[in-house]
């Protein structure tokens, strides 16, 4: 980056100052322009003797990224499950979202290998085609408390509201609300900052699938609230935002706000193209929401007195 | 990071310098000291005026990372394809590794979709369990190459050797033999420097598996040559890469070579004790073997005019 005809011309500044208190103080001039930039956390070109340079910092090593981040499958409901710790902290707290009764001895085993503290286990909305893990979790680890949004009307320790930041470490998860595949659906997205993951991270429930999204025709579905909500509160993001969907039946993991925006054959049309798509997709009756409702409104909980 | 005092006594010099030889100068010793930083692409902690700072510098623009990565998953073997693409340079160009038949449509529309130009579809062995997506692929894009390991004895466009550096755009994949599960088997790293990935990733094939790894007794497999091939050419890579095989049947997507090293239930014990469980597993006979091994011998081409 540095031409030699720049260095020749300060190399015998450097040589002559050398320990001279006008030295010290370019040092300090060099520590001002650092700081300047580690404040806005930018990168900063600016033209030093006719030769324009580039300078690009970021912070101290805190500022590196802590996020442990593990995507986790289920085959038969074809669902994700996520788990974030901060893995700076000494205590490595985590969260884990959208977990399934049938894979939650694995989950509960990778927490206990990974030497995690699991603060919550949350979900992002009553799931209607699978049984929630929430209450094998809690029964196996009695420190954590299930979290859910107020408006899913399900019990759970903690009831969220809209923009409510939810802390693990240093690390945290907002909450937006994405009411439409049911009334009750949030969205939760990674921390904005520098001592935040980035790109920032979407967790999207059936608000958002890759390439398509969740059925609006059952528990308060409402495919102009779907629609209202994906536009205003996740395609709003930035455009590089990692997509992390609570199922994908083609074997996919994740996508990007952007790539949403231009390829979801449903969200990507207008309101009104997008509500004739949702009327017609003439899907069958869901063959889980019977066992699946009741008890996911209890978050799971499967010990009677726990409820 | 800068206290108040330091920045009181560099702000008279800045104030009396500006646009004065002797402050244009100190710029350019601010531009050294970066420049410095930027060719060693480290943490530099270092102190002026009594304040110990840390400036932590990065490259320019064109050293974030670039890579554009996607895992993908084949439900019925279980099988994880992977795509990756150089995300900065302008033909944004891609390599996918071990792609399956049954996903390969799904895998050349996300290639169409996101823009990318696909160069090699590189296997890490001959697989037993699936027919690869190779030559489905290399018929929908004509100018894509098969690559696989010399030592598979397989048909290919590209026979690769050990550390052999497959570029696609300014990134690559290095080529380190694993053999042990197969006779052919190899594994590919993400590379090496600040314009590479970081956290490292290695693509394991069925070497090492998440909390286990590929069974030894058919295509030459030997348990001995296994253990050896992981602990030489994967356990020897930065605790913090990332591992991502070519299967897992729990619903893992991803684990490190740190966590592998500890707690992987059959490669973290002595060689003796490894042979001595592969030895007893007592699996069945691999269902698919006697169907995806002709076919992927030939890169799974399905055309016999193009074999």
């Amino acid at each position: 980056m540095c031409s030699s005809s720049s260095t020749a011309r300060f190399r015998p500044f450097q040589e002559t100052c050398t320990r001279n208190p006008i030295y010290m103080q370019a040092l300090a001039v060099a520590q001002h322009v650092n700081t300047v930039v580690l404040k806005v956390h930018c990168s900063l070109p600016f033209r030093v003797l006719g030769v324009q340079y580039f300078i690009s910092m970021t912070r101290p090593p805190k500022a590196q990224p802590s996020l442990l981040f593990r995507q986790l499958f289920e085959k038969e409901s074809s669902t994700y499950t996520y788990l974030l710790a901060d893995n700076a902290h000494p205590d490595r707290p985590a969260v884990l979202v959208d977990p399934v009764d049938k894979t939650a001895e694995r989950d509960a085993a990778l927490v206990e290998q990974l030497g995690l503290k699991l603060l919550y286990v949350m979900n992002t909305h009553v799931h209607a085609d699978h049984i929630t893990g929430t209450g094998i979790l809690k029964n196996k680890i009695p420190e954590v408390r299930s979290a859910i949004s107020r408006a899913s009307g399900a019990k759970a320790d903690l009831h969220l509201n809209a923009g409510e930041k939810i802390y693990f470490g240093n690390l945290y998860l907002e909450v937006r609300p994405t009411p439409g595949h049911t009334k009750g659906c949030v969205t939760y997205v990674t921390g904005e900052g520098p001592d935040q993951p980035s790109p920032r991270m979407v967790f999207t429930g059936d608000a958002l699938l890759i390439r398509g999204c969740g059925r609006t025709d059952f528990q308060g579905g409402d495919a102009s609230q779907l629609y209202n909500s994906v536009h205003s509160q996740i395609f709003t993001l930035p455009k590089d935002t990692l997509v992390y969907p609570a199922h994908d039946y083609k074997g996919h993991t994740v996508s990007t706000v952007g790539e949403e925006l231009k390829l979801n054959p449903r969200l990507s049309k207008d309101e009104e193209e997008f509500k004739r798509i949702m009327k017609n997709l003439g899907l069958p009756y869901p063959k889980m929401i019977d066992v699946a409702l009741p008890s996911n409104m209890v978050c799971g909980v499967q010990d009677p007195v726990a409820t």
